[in-house]
Parts: structure tokens; sequence; C-alpha cells
């Protein structure tokens, strides 16, 4: 086996799950990440766990969908059993097409989800992990060889995380006591948000791995301005790109889209938590140095923050703040590596990608 | 897609499992079987069900049992969970390779089948049927072309189920009253049991695809004399070929194997019923007309006979008869194509593969 697949393996269950003997796991993968899954089930038996094994197989899950009717999609009281019962999830994206479930009706890819919640909120309660598997598809997707796609997924997975962490939490030392951020690129974004209160948290690798950002949520109601969002992303197995978003009280008053604004629209409208901002990311993986059309990755990628309308993050929100409460959490991206900034209690933290305290941070641009 | 596959697909979904709106499927089928998966998928889509997708990995399997420690099976208690809220299971057999798990250590491989134990009797509970898809390793297994194999086993399966279950009704009228059973092939086999009280029952689709057999439970301690299995099974991953049984009093008291003995030993002291009968089977599915090396369509091939050591049959037992209770339920197979006859209660029902009522019966023998 790819002693870096094993790797992989080891970091998902020792350092993002932290798996002990008699844990109950649950992985589900697709096929094309078979290497994965059996260096995990080789990783979970050395410690004892008990695995089970969920295919993803969209091909299927498109021909059911097409032909299932929208109104009997309840939800499977046998998964909500099964996860109530889950000690550790791990989820392993790396699929044969990113665009399988493309013409599956919104409208049932919306009824699967609404009755697939309850499942959702129990595996929130688990230790769960979001990982990829580097596949041709994926590689396809990124516009690389499969090959340059693998290398790149294992710099980005296999390091030394608490080197990472100690990076991170730098930018986590600004951010939490911070009352507002304004961030500015290009002519077309510059939006100010409050987020006094809230807490700011490093991602280290107990939920994403790669992990590699720091994140907070905005206080729901004080995003204003503009942002345009440079990169595409998928939802549903369709690409939005070219988003543009204007707040106003944290409100989205007015948005656009260069491809499938329809699909951005369909999302905004799903309730009113998805027209406010859920989330504030900034990415700090610095082994993420391109953009792969793969959000678990993207958003980790230095020069970049992402901002996600919808669901606020539990943990970032106290008991005492507003929590922004929706159906939905879709990250979107600002390239941050050019004509940029961001300003934390009106001073710049990092300018065209370059953190204040990194080599090379100009103070007086 | 191949209609082949859609129509082995609605026979389970339909004759087999009798799936409704709403009902929680169970699906396990390793990534070879992805035609029958989408298949299925998309006629429980059609009925309004609610499927989930176990993943079968044979090689994770056995990287996980290698690597675990033998006190460590715990029973899965979200697979347990699982199962008590599933109304169907379809296990879809045809791997990759029949002789994956062939380097576990057996003891392993019995702590994974205690453990799971709890699982397998609930799903007893449920409405499971077992079937195959034609793969290339199943092919090979048969030792078979790919196509011709495709083209026997949708031969088995894709059939005129109603046809069929009338036919093998007459057999179910002559064993259901009997009150004994001997089993004649050969110089190495005479075997002599009694089955008064037991209730014979006809295969025709609700559990095994294909189905075509009759069978019922011997009196646990009725069984008495010889008899040489002339094919081979696969148990654990492991080839057990040229097995004989001495029975005395309905227990195996001499045993024999031309390969595998140790595996066949170990099996035999699981526990007291499995060194004792639990079921007397006669194939009647003339479709299938050559072995391959898959019990479940071996069993059914019209000019053999399989018996099983270990556990009897739920339903062939009534509350007041003995029940031959058992860990183990292994079916061996008795060629009864030449030199053969099956008598019921002192009168020939079949000779040299032919049934009494059936053209070609020669009743001057």
């Amino acid at each position: 086996m790819d002693e870096r697949v094993r790797q992989h393996a080891e970091i998902l269950v020792d350092h993002c799950a932290d798996v002990q003997r008699g844990d109950m796991v649950q992985i589900t993968a697709s096929k094309q990440a078979e290497d994965l899954v059996v260096a995990l089930y080789e990783a979970l038996g050395e410690r004892g766990a008990r695995p089970s094994l969920t295919w993803s197989l969209p091909k299927a899950s498109r021909a059911y969908a097409r032909a299932m009717d929208e109104d009997d999609y309840t939800t499977k009281a046998h998964d909500l059993a099964a996860i109530e019962e889950t000690d550790v999830v791990f989820l392993v994206g790396g699929g044969p097409n990113a665009f399988e479930t493309s013409d599956v009706p919104p409208a049932k890819s919306q009824a699967g989800s609404r009755a697939h919640q309850p499942i959702l909120e129990e595996r929130l309660g688990t230790r769960w992990v979001i990982t990829t598997h580097p596949t041709a598809a994926g590689a396809q997707q990124a516009e690389m060889s499969t090959g340059a796609y693998e290398q790149f997924v294992y710099d980005a997975v296999n390091k030394d995380w608490a080197e990472q962490s100690e990076f991170q939490a730098q930018m986590v030392e600004l951010l939490d006591p911070a009352e507002s951020v304004r961030i500015v690129s290009g002519e077309s974004t510059d939006l100010t948000m409050r987020v006094d209160g809230m807490q700011a948290l490093n991602d280290d690798g107990d939920r994403n791995m790669p992990a590699g950002e720091v994140f907070t949520s905005p206080v729901p109601d004080s995003v204003e301005g503009e942002v345009y969002f440079d990169k595409p992303l998928m939802r549903q197995g369709n690409e939005i790109d070219g988003v543009s978003l204007t707040f106003e009280d944290g409100e989205v008053v007015d948005f656009a889209a260069d491809q499938n604004e329809d699909v951005l629209e369909s999302i905004l409208d799903t309730d009113d938590g998805a027209r406010r901002l859920g989330e504030l990311g900034i990415g700090m993986n610095r082994d993420i140095d391109r953009f792969t059309y793969n959000m678990l990755f993207d958003e980790k990628m230095g020069d970049t923050v992402h901002l996600a309308v919808g669901a606020a993050i539990d943990e970032c929100v106290p008991e005492d703040r507003e929590f922004n409460d929706s159906a939905v959490h879709m990250d979107m991206i600002v390239d941050m590596s050019e004509d940029s900034f961001i300003e934390v209690d009106g001073e710049v933290v990092q300018r065209n990608g370059t953190f204040r305290f990194e080599d090379g941070f100009d103070t007086e641009q």
C-alpha cells in the first residue's frame, strides 16, 4: 500500500477522531476511495474499534431520486437509529463524477435534504471528520494529472498538525477578541461585519482533513456591503460561478451569478437564515497553493477568505448571542492574493495574502 | 442498462421482498455488483421505499481482522440499531475474490461471527433476500466465461416463479406428510432420517434468488448412515472438498475431508448442534444445470440433494418438535444424477435425478 494512504488513515483515526477501543465507527466512501477505506479498516482494527461501511454511489442516488415521488422522502429510520449509536463518522469524498446528480430535480434534492436533517443533526453530535481521497475524477475537476493531484492532497493532509496549529493560533489571537472585520478585494468586494462576542476557532483537524482555517460566525444583522466570489462552487451537482451578493442590515438584498443563478436563488430562498452569513473563515493551509474546485481544500487555501450563507457554527456562538439558523450552509470563496486586505478592528492583519505575523507583510501599503 | 439486470432487480423487489412504500431497506453489495445496485435503487425509488447501502469490501474486512485483537470483537451497536428499524434486507453476493478472507485466522472469523449473532437474529426477522450478481470473479469460480456465466445466472433467476412454484409443490406434497427419507448415491452414500412432524417448505423465492428447492429439517437424533459430498464448498474463504460424514443416533461420529479437514473439524466443533443435521434440501431449479461453486446456486440444482449440519430451519420445526440449535449452518451437496435414488416412506420418489412426477421416471429399476 502507498505509504501516503496509510499516513492519511492514521491521521484521520488518531489526530482527527481520537478513535478508542470499542468505538462504533461509520465510514462513508465511494468505491474510488477503496485504498483509503482498506487503510482505515486496518488502523481501526489495530485500535479495537468497530467500523461499518456505507457505500456512496451517486449513480444509484440519481436513479433513485429520479424515480422517487417528492412526497415519499421520509427520514430513514434505520440510518437514524444507526447514527444514534455511532461514536465516530468518517465521510470520505472523492467520487467518480462531481456532476453525477446534476440532473436530479432540485425539489427532490431538497426533499431528500429535509428528510435527512434529523440524521445530520445527530451526526453533528459524533466525532465526525470530512476528508477526500485523491481520485482521477478529483484530479480532472482540479485540472491536474492524477499523480500530481495525489501529491497535492497528501501535502495538504499529511503534515505536522501541531506546528500548523501554532501558526493558526496567531490568527485566533487577533480574531477572537475582535469587534469588527472588514474584507476588501479589488473593486468588487468591500464587506464589514461585527464579530464581537463570537468565538474564533482554530481548525487544526478535528472535523476537516485537510484542516487549516480560522473561523468565526458574524453577528447576523451586522453585515454590510458587497462581495464578489472569485471561485465557482459545486452544489447539488451544479457549478455556480461568478456570484456577487449585496448585504444590508445583515441580509442579502441583491444577488447575481454568471452561471446557475437559479440554483443560487433557490438556495437563498430556502429559509430566512439562508440570506444571512453564518461563517467567516480565513484560509491558512499554505500547502494548498491552488484551487481544485473542492471546497474542503479551496476554503483552507492560504490567500483566501470564505463566507458561508446559512447556518452559523454552534461552537462559535455563545448562548447569549444570536445564532443564525438555517437548513443551508454554503461556503463561497474570495481570492485575497492581490489588491486585497483584511482589517480587524480597523487594523490590517493580512495584505495580499500575507499575514501580519508572517515575513514579507507590508505595513506601509 | 442490461434489461436482464433490471428484471433481476424487479423480481427481488416485488416477487421476493414485496417492497412497499415507506419500507426501510438495507442493501449490502460489493462494488462489482454496481449495476444491480443501481437497478435496485431505481426500482425502490419507483415504489417509494427508503434504501441504505452497505459496501461489502472483503479486502478491508481482511485487513481489519488481521489487525484486530480477537477479544475486541463486540456486537456493533450501530448495526444492531439499524437492523432493528429495517423492513427489508437484500444481501447481494458476487465479490472480487472468493478467497479474500482465506488468510484470516479462523479464531478471528469465529469471534466476528459470534459478535454478529444478535444482528443476524434480528435480520432473520426482516424480509431478507440473498442473491448474486454475475461478476468476472464468479465466472472464474464457475470456470466459465463472464458472458456465459451471466446468461446462466439470469436463466436461473429471471423466470416464471409461479410456474416453478407449482412444479415444486408436487415434491412438497410427497415430503410434507412423510415419516422417513433415505438418500442413496453410489457406494458411498446411504443415509436415513426421520422427518415426521416437520414441515416441508416450497422455496419459490421469498428468501433466496435463485430459489428452487424443497426443504425440511430432519428429526435431530434420527439420522443414521454415511454420506459423501461430491462437491466442494467455500467456508470463511477456504474450499473444503471431499467431505464424508458418518452419523449414529443423529450425531457425526466420524468425518474426513480431502482438503481443509481442519476447517471442517473446527466447524463441527463449534457447538453440539454443529454435529447434527439441521436441513435436508432437494434441488429443483432445472435452469441450474451445472455446478458453479456458489452454494446459492449449487443447492438448487435439479439433480442434487443438500444436507446442512447445524441450525435447523425455524419454519420447518413446529413448537412441539425438537429444534437443532447451532451457531453453524453449513450446506453440503450430494450429486444425485447417477446411480442414486431418494426414498420417502420406503417409496422411490426420485431416481438418477428424475422425479416420480416427471417424464422419464423409471419405476422398474
